[in-house]
């Protein structure tokens, strides 16, 4: 059974992040180098403070607000996280995704966020469990 | 086994579309209004002219080209589109989904756009269909 903290060691790396006093352009910057749809903020102790996504910026763009340079991260975010744990199991964290529609989960250990999944990270370790479960059962069935 | 076509049954109604006359503005407004992640524009006989996702917009904002109302759709979209039919395997298009990054599928129908899934759509499914197979299961074990 396959848990979160599976999906972060196969992923590597730090979480993109900014901090607190970022601009809506710092986060639309980093989201982009680093290819991905979410940056989180967290606080100086490591904590959570937001999570901001391009579902966040497709939202502000569309009330005609682009003036990113001059705009706090703070008011943008999305500050009531629903945040995961290194022993969840990626099927529960799947459900919850797709029940609540989001598509990037920070992952907090001790308080602290240890790294982010998204829904397509979650998608591509089932398939690979599903395979790997599928050969098992194929070598069992003609051994 | 379960196809789009199932996926399409399930969610009902039309694909969100812009025509390829539209703006930046045009799509960004269709995306906000209907809660999804992505547009297609399709020509006039219904056949798929392009794509454009909120992931585009993310780009656009962080190359500073937010004058979205004076922006035509067509050199923003995406008109190298992966579609999937009626009839493809669920757990396919989302190991396709996985391999190749990306979160929205056209369907398409004798040549015309018919529906679009996203990874939330079929991971939805899937786990329903899991959920339907696991109870089979326990029911076969248990009688």
């Amino acid at each position: 059974m396959m848990l979160l903290k599976d999906i972060l060691k196969n992923k590597g790396g730090q979480p993109v992040t900014v901090p607190p006093t970022a601009t809506v352009a710092d986060a639309i910057r980093a989201m982009n180098d680093c290819k991905v749809g979410s940056v989180m903020i967290p606080n100086a102790d490591g904590s959570p403070a937001g999570i901001f996504t391009e579902r966040d910026v497709l939202n502000l763009c569309a009330e005609g607000r682009t003036d990113f340079g001059k705009m706090s991260i703070r008011p943008c975010m999305t500050c009531d996280i629903i945040a995961g744990k290194l022993e969840d199991k990626v099927s529960d964290v799947l459900a919850i995704m797709t029940a609540k529609r989001f598509r990037h989960m920070p992952v907090v250990e001790n308080g602290k966020v240890v790294g982010v999944v998204s829904i397509g990270d979650l998608v591509k370790a089932k398939l690979e469990e599903t395979a790997v479960e599928a050969q098992n059962l194929r070598e069992y069935i003609t051994s």
